[in-house]
């Protein structure tokens, strides 16, 4: 994937200010509208069963997230991404937690089986306990799993039948056949809460933008890694609250020779590296 | 309208610490509390229909802001404006993407015409809506209409029967019959979430020192945009990550000075700069 | 108390990562969570009657927080709560707006006498009204009352069996026979909204690693302090937008050398300063 075009779909993002619709939980909504807005996005919350339907609709992408679920929130998700599938909206699911509780478990497995969901992003341990593979999970921190992370993002998007994008250390991001892994982001990102739930978020932005998902989905990752690793540049030795507003900073100022600079991305086996 | 009398009303809101009772978007609680905290007010959210009337009663004001409406907190909306009403706490009303869904729409009617309200704010989409004229809304964020905004604020308070005010590029005031316009303020507002709905939070604070409603609107939107205007002096270059810390500190620290010296108010026809 | 063993307690918060599971009020959830992830805990919010018993039973502690409280939320805590109890993880409740509406006030007695709770935080107004003392509330603002704290909070920690940490300019930990002060924190703290939110939090990080429940109480109130009083120093004459993201900061650098430096705390009659 040529890193110029990465940078051109974060321009298009920022000509084009998809709306993006989230159905997120209750920690990261501020964080997340903020975050889009500065990525140049134009965000909007809606909740209820009332008017979800008719606000999916008219997005650009339709985002779903599981961190505070309640019974009444996943039945408004699931009257959302039906109102997205019909209108070929695509949908992000961010399966927060999976793993955890009974009920996050059933409410994801129940996500990707009712909906045509686009992509799901989450961490190894999410994405493995939708699929009923064995990884531990610890609230909704990551634990650990046997096996390596591309086979498993690569099965996942089998199973799911969707684009899966498993975020860490390392991201990959899997079609069930060809699997693209990302280098960019930084450690500090764990130490500020929501900054995954606002990942999935910026790829519902570029799969607004880009109908090639799989090409949306990593262009969004690097996108929002590169604006990372900058505002950890500027900002780490002072702490996570720095880094937090330096990195809504960036995502409105990361620019196309940024991405084709600092941005990582290859295919198993034959990396490019900016 | 003199720029040293808007000064006193600060002065009085930092000298009283008004109540302000919201009830608000999951979105932009924190924001709101640390704004209104910030200005010198004391901010409680309370959403349960078990304690929103008694909550109500002792505020200095209510405010009202369906950004993320559910029928629920819709219902504690209108039980909490009774109360209210009962008891001379003016309520200020924030239509969050009225026209954007046929929920938010006829609810944001449902409350204007359940209730009585001080002051309706919002940007022109929102406010067109609400009185059945045709303008473009695009999420929560103002899309494109005909005819001058000016005029829609003086008909919609005319329709409404409150004050009404659209705030933009230029804002707008009106009672019905004299309308006045602010230019204070920065486009970077745009950029970061709920700084419409904490200015309509700010009307409210306004509203509880001074009981002439228009120009405690007035009053609260020249010292929110002063405000804004010195923190984006400071933070623009940087984004809006550092602007929406720093707007926080502005709102705490602009002067009486600063109102008198930055101010810009008239009425249409002869408008005032300070 | 060794100041030396409030910061080994504080390192061990950060060695261990303690998952602390949160039912706390909207404004509050993304603040506590970076907080917490600041000082080195990992943050979990679960609200759902469906699935709070099961992470309630694997947390380090669970934290009850009635900032925004509703009738199902109030069910979903005593559920986590019966949990934590059979399962020995200790609960913490922070009372917030106790007196302020019927609804809260009984709200919280009923929390109180219905599970086993391990530590109450509040501030005195909020004590006073679970334990039917005369002290007034100002939405959830602390007001003026009758009688020295330190003799309310041995009172309440007697009447509701438990450890009461009231805190203000200064706090005082009881429980019931004996009682300590912490002279730490900063006025600053009382502009920026949930520091008393996150401060509970923080009480379940340490109580999930220190099983002698008044030394992790103080142990908490002690580095909260001194990491307020560090981010002050630095950004108090900026204003509170900057003093919140430096406190994050802070939580994150406080060191046992500053703990040791800095802390203060005593029994009543025989304080110990750093």
């Amino acid at each position: 994937m040529e890193l110029t075009q990465i940078a051109k779909r974060l321009e298009q993002v920022r000509k084009t200010n998809p709306l993006v619709h989230n159905i997120t939980n209750v920690v990261v909504t501020n964080f997340t509208a903020n975050g889009l807005y500065a990525l140049g996005a134009s965000p909007v919350m809606a909740y209820a069963k009332e008017e979800v339907a008719e606000m999916a609709k008219i997005a650009g992408a339709l985002v779903l997230n599981i961190g505070t679920l309640n019974p009444k929130e996943v039945e408004a998700m699931l009257i959302a991404a039906e109102s997205a599938n019909a209108n070929d909206v695509p949908v992000i699911f961010d399966p927060v937690g999976a793993g955890a509780t009974t009920f996050r478990t059933e409410t994801a497995r129940k996500i990707v089986k009712s909906a045509k969901i686009s992509v799901v992003r989450g961490n190894a341990a999410e994405i493995a306990n939708i699929i009923g593979e064995d990884w531990t999970i610890r609230g909704v921190d990551a634990g650990e799993g046997n096996g390596d992370v591309a086979s498993l993002a690569k099965k996942a998007a089998q199973e799911i039948g969707c684009i899966v994008a498993i975020t860490g250390k390392e991201d990959f991001i899997s079609d069930g056949e060809k699997t693209y892994v990302v280098r960019n982001g930084h450690s500090i990102l764990t130490k500020v809460t929501g900054t995954g739930c606002l990942l999935s978020s910026v790829v519902g932005a570029f799969a607004a933008v880009e109908k090639d998902t799989i090409q949306a989905c990593v262009s969004a990752l690097v996108s929002y890694g590169v604006a990372a690793e900058m505002a950890a540049a500027q900002t780490e030795a002072n702490g996570p609250g720095s880094f937090q507003i330096e990195f809504l900073n960036q995502l409105a100022k990361v620019s196309s020779e940024d991405i084709v600079k600092y941005g990582s991305v290859g295919t198993l086996g034959e990396e490019k590296q900016g």
